[in-house]
């Protein structure tokens, strides 16, 4: 594999030495929900059991894979990291990290009922209210800013308004 | 370069075979504007000069690079095929298409000059208005759902309206 522009390109992309075949690397979808139990006004968050950030709490998320949908992603990853049904409540952020190739995506998600269970990537879920929420605990920026944002919408969300999709670029790296 | 199951994963992978390195594949985004020029009412689009689709009338929209962001990606495209410059108005579109590994978004934009000229990858750009558009002859069903449903949504837009994210799943391969 060597770097090199192809010739109807502009720019510097891995190809095989042997075939010419172009591996083009570009962005990756990561996708995940905000479970809400309304009843008793509580977020489910996953301790992750994995590296990066093994031991810190996280939203339900993950790599959409090839063959579904992003709402279809969302879905698994929940049901993969939380054990959790959800009824999907519509788009509620998307987020750039460019310096890590990622673009993240949160869907807004009502749990459809409270047998959810950690998944092999999770080492605990569980509920919390707002004042309980780990916030020096959180796994990643686009976590942190999702839920502050959530939380911040929630008077209007639960009259049923509508709330523009949140965006954010963030592009300071992680302090580990 | 072997297909297997890498032992803390549950999908077949690429791996090579020689340093064991996973070549994940994952879906890719596709991203684009929608330009339009409010004095005349009219939008720019695109005759590809390049398959798939030669010769057929598309939106300014192409693969997200590494390194950059949904809006930058827009930017770019839009400048590289249709050498026009836009402010972005927000995100209008998410269109999955599933079978091709591909998620499609389109910000809307307001063109703001007519100084465009086609890229290396269009054949002409030209501007249309609603009546004028090539239906029968647009390169893509994201390109056509995003366009009608954006002349759909004019009325309100350009009232300053807030309109819900328009999201459509594409699970029919093209007929061509």
């Amino acid at each position: 594999m060597s770097l090199v522009i192809p010739e109807d390109d502009n720019r510097l992309r891995h190809v095989c030495a042997d075939c010419g075949t172009v591996h083009y690397q570009n962005p990756k979808l990561v996708i995940g929900t905000i479970p809400w139990w309304q009843a008793d006004q509580q977020v489910l968050l996953c301790k992750r059991a994995i590296e990066p950030r093994r031991g810190y709490w996280t939203l339900p998320a993950g790599f959409m894979e090839n063959n579904e949908t992003t709402e279809e992603a969302a879905q698994r990853e929940t049901t993969e990291e939380a054990g959790a049904r959800v009824e999907l409540l519509g788009l509620f952020a998307l987020l750039n990290v460019p310096h890590v190739h990622q673009v993240h995506l949160f869907y807004r998600a009502r749990l459809l009922d409270l047998d959810f269970a950690a998944g092999t990537e999770s080492l605990e879920c569980r509920l919390f209210r707002e004042s309980e929420i780990p916030w020096q605990d959180l796994a990643f920026p686009t976590v942190s800013h999702t839920l502050q944002r959530f939380f911040a919408d929630l008077g209007a969300l639960t009259e049923g308004q509508a709330v523009p999709l949140y965006t954010l670029d963030i592009r300071k790296r992680l302090q580990v």
